[in-house]
Formats: C-alpha cells, structure tokens, sequence
C-alpha cells in the first residue's frame, strides 16, 4: 500500500487540527511537510512529519508532494490554490476561498488549467446528521420542501482584530449556512435579506463587523430560509438544522459530550453542547480529508467543489449589501430565476 | 358565593371551547346565555346554561350580563365589542379585534368611554412555557437579550374560504406571534420583513394568501427575531420559542400527550405534538378566562389589553406590506424609535 | 341534569384533593357533606359544599347521600368501608383498604352484601401514560412481555410518626407498584423477593420501617419485573415505567411542569419532575373520580375493584416476609400457579 | 518515537475490531503478528500487518514482541494468559477470563511471577459517560449513595451453540454488569439474587442457559442495586446506567448514531440505540488499547486488573447459584463484610 504524499501550508488552529487527522485517521494519507510561518518543528516531530519549513515554495517544488492542504488566513488562500495548482498539485482549501468573485475566479482557472482537484472546507456536509437530514430531503421523506432553517453560533466571539481580517461575519461565518442551504436543498440561493448587529461586543461594531445576525433567503425551488447566527454563545457550540415539508420536521440538534442526564434538587441537568467545531465536527473533519484523499488516489470528482465555494461567497456578499442597504438582494447569477409570480 | 354572570356570543369552535372551559373550570362564573347563529339549545341544556339565542340584543339588554365573551368571525370583533362597551359589559374577545386601526379604534373608544374591561385572547400570555421564558428574559437569566424565534405551525390548512374571510394568515395566525414577541421581549416592533408563499396548497394563493412564511422582525431595544410559519404541519400543532441572550438560550419545546417513548425495530417513537391548539393551550384557554374574571370582579386591570391588540394588528399589517412591496416595512407609530446607528 | 350526591369521609392532604377534584372538575357530582375530625367549615364554605360535620354517622343516615369517598387514615378504611356499605353507599376508597386480608375480607363482604360499587384509588390506572403503555401491551406492540419495571421514588420521606401508622413502605408506597404490575400484565404475581433498607433516614428504622427498596417479581405468566423505591429524591416525584418484550421496549417517562429547555454556561436544564403525586396525576385524580360517578350513575362496573386492592396487598405482605426472612416468597393464593420448569 | 510491538491472538469479531483499533488509531502501538486458527493473510496484510500465523508459539517465541492481545473463546484465556506470561508478555485479554477462580487462579499466579501487566477487556470503564457517572459518585456529587442500576441488553441473541460454549450468560455478559456495579460504587458485591429465563428463544433453554434475568445484588457499603438483562431488543443494543443517592439521580442514557428527530404523521421519531457494541462503546474500545500501551510503556498500573476479573467471575457463579437454587447467595469471599443489622 503506498500512500499518498501530503503538504500542509498554515498551522494555526485549525491546520494543526487537520495535520493530526491526517496523521491519526487518514491511512491512505502520509504527510511529508508542514509548512507554516512559525515552523514548529518540536510539533511536526511528534507527529513524524519529516519535513517542517517556512518555505511554501520549498513544498510547492516537491515532486514527492501530490496534493496540499491549504489552512492560511482567509485573505492568502485564493492565491495559495493558484501556486498549489501550478505546481500541479491537488488542493484541498479551508473556508473562504476568496473575499470576492474576482478574487476567487484565477484560483478556479489556475485549477481548471491545471487539471488537478480542489475540494473546499465545508465540513458539515460530512457529518452523519447533516448527511441524513440531506438523505431526508432527497429521498422525498420530508415530502415537498417547504423551509430550512439554519442555526449557527459560535461559543465565544472572535477578537475585534480576527474580525478586521476575516471578511465579515457572513464570509467567515455565515457562509457555512449559505453553503448548508445549497446542501440540503439541491437548490440556489436567489434573494437574501439580512438584518445584523454587534449585540455581543461593541469592539466588533468598532472593527466594522457584526456579531448577531437573521438572515431570510428565498431558494430558486420557491423554499423559504431563516438563518440565525450570532458569535458567542457562553453555552458551546449551537449547531441545528431544520428541513420542514408536506409530509413533516427533521431536526438536527445539538451534540452532547455524554449522555448523562443528572436530576438534582435544582433541576434537570445534561451537558451542554460540544464545546467548539472541533468536537462537534470531529467525524466530519476526518471523513472530509478521508473523502479528499480517496478521490485524488481515484481520480474521482470530489464532493465540494470551487463553485460551491464561489457560490457560498457569492451569498455572503449578497447578504453584506442587503444588511448594508436594508432591502432584498438578488443574487446577480441568479437574477433571472426568481420564481414567476413569487409574493416577495 | 355569588358568579359573575356572563354571556357568550358566537359558538363556533372556539366559542364552544371558551363556553366549556367557563362551565367546567372557571367556578366564579356563571354563563347564563348563549347567542350564536345557530342557536343550538340542546348542546346549551347540556351544559346547563338557560338561555340560547340567535339575538345578541337580547344578550346586551340583559342586566344580570355582567361580562361577555365574543368569538365571532374575526371581521365582526370590533362591531361586538362597541356594542358590548356601550352596554356596559365587560369584554373578553377573541384575536384579531380587526383588520385595520381604523376598524379597531372605535371599538377601543366605545371600551374607554364606558369604563369596562376589554381583554384579548393572546392565550400564550398565561401558557405556564412561555410565562417561564417571560420571566427569564425579564429576571436577567438569559442576560442581555440578542435575538428571538418563533416557530408558529398549524396542524391542517384552512380551507381557502376560510382564508378568504380571515383577513390573511399573518393577520388571522402570526397575530399570535406579533403579540408573542412584545409579550417576551416587552419592547415593540419597529421594523419588519416578510416573505411568505402558498407552499401547501395553492387553492389559498386564489384566494389572495399564503400559507407559509418567513418574518423578519427587529424591536426597538434592538432584539433580532426572526418568524416561521407554516399552515399545514401534517404531525400536529408546532409551538416553539426561543429567546437567547448574553447568558444562554431559553427555548419551550413541544408538547405531547404522553411522555411514552416507543423503542422498536423501526427506531424510537415519542408522541406527536399536541394535535391542535384545543390540547397545546388547554391550561392557558382556562388561565385567560379565569383570569379576566378576576380582574372584572377585582376591578383590576387585564392582562392583555385593546392596546395590545392594536399594536399586534399593526405588525400584521406591516408584515403584509412588505410581502406585497418586498422591502422591509417601518411600524408608523415606532417610526421614531428606529435606534441610532443600527446595521440594516 | 340531576348529580350524584357524594360525601367525603376524611379531609387529610388527599381528601381535600378528592374534594376540591369532585367541586371544580366532576360536574355529575355534588358534594354535599364533608366529615372529619378537624371539620373546616370554613374550607368547605369555600367550596360550596353545605354540610360539614365530625359525625360520620351524620353523613351515613343522610338518605341523600349516594356515594362516599374515603379518605381516612389506612388503618380506618375497611371498617369504614363495611359502615358505608351497610348504610347502602357506593365507595371510592383510598389505598390500602387494610393491612391484612383478614381486616379486608369483612369489607368486601359487606360490599357483596349491599350491592354496592367499591372502587380503590389506585390513581396510576387513569393516567394517559400508563393507560397508553397498558394498551401497547395488550395489544401486542410489545410483543410477547419478557419484563416489567417500575421505578418509584417520593420527592420526600415521611415522619417516622406517619411510618408507624402507615403499615410500612410496602403497604403504604410499593403497593401502588405491586397493583401496576397486575394493570400492566394482566396477570397475577407468582413469587417476591424484597431487599430493602433505611438509606434516607435512620429514625426510618427506628420505627421499624424501610425507606429504600429494590424487588423482584415473578408474574404468573413468566414475566421477571423489578420495582425500585426510595421514599426521598430530593429531586421531586420519580415515576417512570418500563415494558419489554420481543417486539421493544415501552417507558413511560416523568413529567415536568413546563417544556422549557435552558442552555447556559454551566450546562442544559429542564424543570425537575412533577413535585408531588398532586401534580404527576392530576389529570389521573380527576379521571378517576369520574369513572367512579360515570360507573355509580350507570350501574357499570368499577374499574379498580376489591379484588384488586386485596391482590395489591397480599404482595406487599409478600414482600415484607421476603425482606424480613430473606428469601423468595410463593403468593400463597397462587401457589400452584407457579410456571412449570421456570429457572428460579 | 519507538512504537511498542503487540501480537494479536484470536481473530474473531472482537479480535478484528482490537486489531484494527490498534492499526488506525494507537500510534504508539505496532501490530506486528497475528495468529488465529483462520491465518487471514489477505486481511492483516491490508492492515500492513507482517505476521500472519496460525501458530500461537510462533508468537510467543518472538522477542520483539512484547504484549499481546488475547481475544480467543473465553473457554482457552486463562491458558493463553499463562503462556503470555511465561514468555514475558505484557497482556490485555478479554473477559471472562475464565469460568471459575480456580480456572483464572493459575494464570494470575503466572503474571505476578512474570512481573508483566495484565489488563482485562471491561471496556465501559472506559466510556466518557460511565467515566463521569463515577466521577459523580465518588466526588459527592449524588450524595451519599442509595441504590445503582443496569440495563444491558444485547440486540441479537447469541446461537445455542456460542451459549453452550461461553460459560452461560451470567459469565458472558452479565458479567460486564458486576464489574460495572463494583467500577462505580467503588464497593464489592455482597449477596446476590437472581431470577432468570429463557424468553427470547427456548433452544437457548435447552442449551442449558437463559437470555433474561433480573439480579438484585447488595454491596458491602449498604448500596442496593438491580441488573436487568436480556440477550435480544430487537432495536439495538440497550446500556442505561443509573446512580441514585441522596442528592440526586445521574443516569447515562442510550447513545444514537445521529441528532436527527423526525416529526412525522405517525409520531416523532429519533434513531435507534446503536446498533451493537462495536459502535456503543467506539471510544471506549479505543480508549482501553491506548491505556494499556500507555501503562505498558510507562510501567504504571493498568486500570483493570485480574482481581477485577475475578470479582466479576465470583459474582456470576454466585448468581448462576442464586438461580439454580432460588435463593439470595453470599459470595464467599466477601462473607464476612455482610453489613452488621442489614435487613435482607
């Protein structure tokens, strides 16, 4: 069994998280090199990663290095994928790709050009639960899809500077929902409105952000959404799902650490949800990379693609001038497939 | 022990259940007359009530009427009501008083001149769920408050006759609502955005409504709440609310007949929501009556006042105006109110 | 509408209960007397019930009277029972009728004698749950039975005074679960094995009581059930119930106040269960005294009968023999009914 | 980073799952052989195992090998942990590990005298859900501690032919029961009662063994506790867990593959328990691998030992006795701790 040889570019959080799932849960995957600005060779070590470097171009020139895995902040992974692909190398790109259609398009060409695959971070369409209610939808279990609704809060909110890097609540965010409405539906998002506000701290108003938000969006199949989000929580991570239709409700809801359920004087107890992403979509983050590897090695098209990227970023920014200018947006690819005689 | 004496007008289904509900469970009353089109003596006999009439006159000439109770079709509230006031009768009605403030303003005159009691049947205002979120929101328990859902869904769609003469789903059904979010939130509506669809059946879209709908709201404290309707669930009364804030979320859940849970081959079971609101608010359908008779005989004010109901037909009213103009639509007497500096 | 004229014997926590049931929620019945030793006039002005007196013989020779509901100390209901039946009343009796079936025997025959009803409040037979869990059984959602459990936990001990004159746990507590085997099964306990102990309170046995209990049943028709019981959770009243057979497994499950979910920093809470029996089986309470007023107007047969209450308490002796003597005790009225080549 | 070399021995379902536990998710282990009567060479070279043989000597023989895993019928452990230990291997095994003490007495002579580790296969006292029920119990947290229950229910049940050879259920699966009472009261079983049959199928009758019992079991510090098993639901694999003491109630529920609750016409459905144990216990069958490398590699103590397995082995054979006999049985061993003035 040879294995497929992996880079990882950008070791924050969530690229280190990813590193040890390749390491631990992905067997067809070897990671040969890290590459990251703090080049943390005491870690890479640990995990047996021969190579740790602060030099991308180092792992771009490695002919031994099939496909990366890109974990940059938000802002660099558009013009990552486009190295990556030069380089003929498969990608697979956390959330966002890119702040704009524009700076997303080169990334997509630079793909095409090159013929190699890139998948993008939308974890949630690996996990179990999502997959079933997805499963629900197509299946026709749920009858005619009327509504979905999507909420989506995060424990703690982010610092003001995170913010000020991010793109904004709704495309460093929020675009999981948009993505999860394209996901469950099999349809497209055609008008967004959005209301928002920093209710959770002043300090993110200040960085010119948001931290709450309710967003309605119509689908071009005529279903009505509702997204909920907000930055903190204090209770974990609030993750749940709701496809409604003729013939009745599915629920996501929230994961628990256990099961225990303590009755005490003051009441009934159970755990709160899971803590954060990590713990909520463990499954799902390794089922994601599993998924990655095992197209690169079939040549398989893979599960998410640069347009649901493209198209998720292209919500966000519908849902940015809608909360901007207070009235419905029409998504500008979609514009001519409002349905006919729609009441708004 | 002497009752306060009462008269019922109009015995439909809801009046038939207040009617029950007075002669089984609200000891301090006595109704003694039944005025309805239908006149149906034999159910009155039944339940020892002595007098049944096809003339409300006869009702309101009765001296020994102390208070009555209207549920009529909603378009005849207000007219029952002024006539009700001017024959110095206290007042319990059912939602909507009207379809417009200029219909409900007299009848709100009529009640001041004379001095009587007018109370509206918000019923969720006395479900034990909702007075426990109520009074978490308003303890601090939730903290500061950021946002609020509701997720209001009949059983079964009425028929599009029915809707013809309702006055529209959001002014017959999300009324509830409307006056659900001043209710927990004790703040008004500013600003509010709908976009609704005959997703269940298009019979109602002929007849000029929807039957499914998505309802931005934002209230002059700043809260984000965020409305989902539907008219035909298929597995019962859907009634869900949620209030979240800096501390937590609160959310009252469905109820169910029974708390049996059902494990078998095919998965495990738990009863169904209550079937229709009769079930879901059989304590707050006794708890409102029983609680206007106590403030007739106290002379104490209502819980649910004619000002109450203006301001949840004026959202309505609002909610149908942007639908129809599809824009987010400014409440006219919170104009004012919008707060400074806020995002959309 | 003529109503059942009935007298209340007893107005201890449970009698005023009954009472207050009987007033505000039975409209056949009329309460015409109350007698006990206290004999609040003021209470039962209240009500409107115009006799109250110490003379029980009062009531007895009051040919009015129709019916009785006694609610006295344990230790008085058979000969109350034998009085009522001599005086030609129907009875509803609280549990247990006695502690021995020497003491119930004369009561039962005097029932027989007079042709009177004699119903026994073992509430649990009316409450929806259980009656929902007795039907699955009976019709064969559950397929063949293979075990029943019975988790049954007071929110509070009582006083080692009221455990001296109480007949013991067994009589006084567990009866009510040896009596929800029976209802469940449909059929008869065959075999006990009691291990019990003072955990709660150490004054418990001082009088010479338990307050903690697990047992072992074996039914006439091979099912294995076990009971749990503690007289003090602290937590409020533990009524859950569990039916397995080959087809799955049915649990009834507590009840709470409201629906309301919490989510907050330290963790998911719901309400506790019901406080109190009052609470857990109001709709039971009521339920049961209607079927008692229904059967007495219709000359129908009760639904809990002598038999029953004698049956429920020969197990709670059965029970007492096992945990004093420390072994497995045959039901002597079932001896030979024992399951031929059951293991143990 | 050297990783510790293990040998697998048996290779039956439980024997694959370890081995593949060991191959995909403890890094710090190396399978290097496998030895079975089934030599798969197909399946372990898959697994990139080196060693594939049906020659248990083989293993034992190889110097780099230094524990092993021992998932053979439950009939040939002891013997099999006795070679272990004669040539120097560090052994987890699973349970029973045999079918009598004076079965397992040798082979725990054979690890002392070998100073190697031996750690036996209760798995659950490695699930996050056990684990926190016992830290409740033993930080106070349910006060002082009254009675425990266990439900244990397999989803299938086990052919005549697996009963005839697995020492009956009491020792094959029950027995994860006794070690679960003694895990988590942190007490020892005193006396035992158990009545039991054979309800699911009566071939398992003429096998001599039952598929359904109920077992009350007393601890030596007071605790009164319950088991309640059966060998086939239908609807998966049943664990509940409960721990009642004076402060409160903890109980671990049932864990579902998915979140996803279904409101249906036909009721409100959610997934069934896990189907079997591979997938109830994941984690814990994990957990208990890299536990036993990591006290291997650090020379600490394991958190099962062979005193456990012994405890748990008594306690079947004294229930297997209670049932033949039909009477309470004390364990030897513990004869003398029967708590002074205990009632039965």
């Amino acid at each position: 069994m040879t294995r497929t040889t992996i880079g990882v570019i950008g070791t924050g959080r969530i690229g280190r998280m990813h590193t040890l799932n390749l390491v631990s849960s992905v067997p067809d995957a070897f990671v040969k090199t890290v590459a990251s600005r703090s080049a943390d060779e005491a870690w890479a070590a640990e995990l047996g990663i021969p190579v740790c470097t602060k030099n991308t171009g180092e792992l771009f020139g490695d002919p031994d290095i099939e496909a990366v895995v890109i974990a940059l902040p938000s802002g660099l992974h558009a013009e990552a994928i486009r190295s990556a692909a030069a380089a003929g190398k498969h990608v697979f790109c956390e959330k966002p790709v890119g702040f704009s259609s524009a700076a997303i398009a080169p990334a997509l060409d630079a793909v095409r050009a090159a013929g190699v695959q890139l998948q993008v971070g939308f974890n949630r369409r690996f996990d179990p639960g999502l997959c079933k209610l997805q499963a629900a939808v197509h299946s026709g279990e749920v009858g005619e899809l009327h509504s979905l609704r999507v909420v989506n809060r995060d424990p703690r909110a982010p610092s003001p500077e995170f913010a000020r890097g991010s793109g904004g609540m709704f495309l460093d965010f929020t675009i999981h929902d948009f993505d999860t409405l394209r996901f469950l539906s099999g349809s497209e998002i055609v008008e967004i409105y959005a209301a928002g506000a920093a209710l959770v701290d002043p300090e993110i108003a200040s960085a010119g952000d948001i931290d709450t938000a309710v967003i309605s969006a119509r689908l071009a199949n005529g279903v009505l959404c509702v997204i909920d989000n907000s930055r903190q929580t204090g209770y974990g991570y609030d993750q749940r799902f709701e496809a409604f239709g003729s013939k009745g409700n599915l629920v996501v809801g929230n994961l628990r650490p256990t099961s225990v359920e303590a009755s005490l004087a003051t009441g009934v107890f159970t755990d709160a949800p899971c803590p954060s992403f990590v713990e909520r979509y463990k499954e799902a983050f390794v089922a994601e990379l599993r998924d990655f590897v095992r197209c690169v090695r079939a040549g398989s098209d893979v599960a998410v693609t640069g347009e649901d990227a493209l198209a998720a970023v292209e919500a966000a920014l519908a849902a940015k001038t809608s909360m901007v200018e207070n009235r419905p947006v029409l998504l500008a690819s979609t514009e001519s497939a409002v349905p006919e005689g729609a009441v708004s």
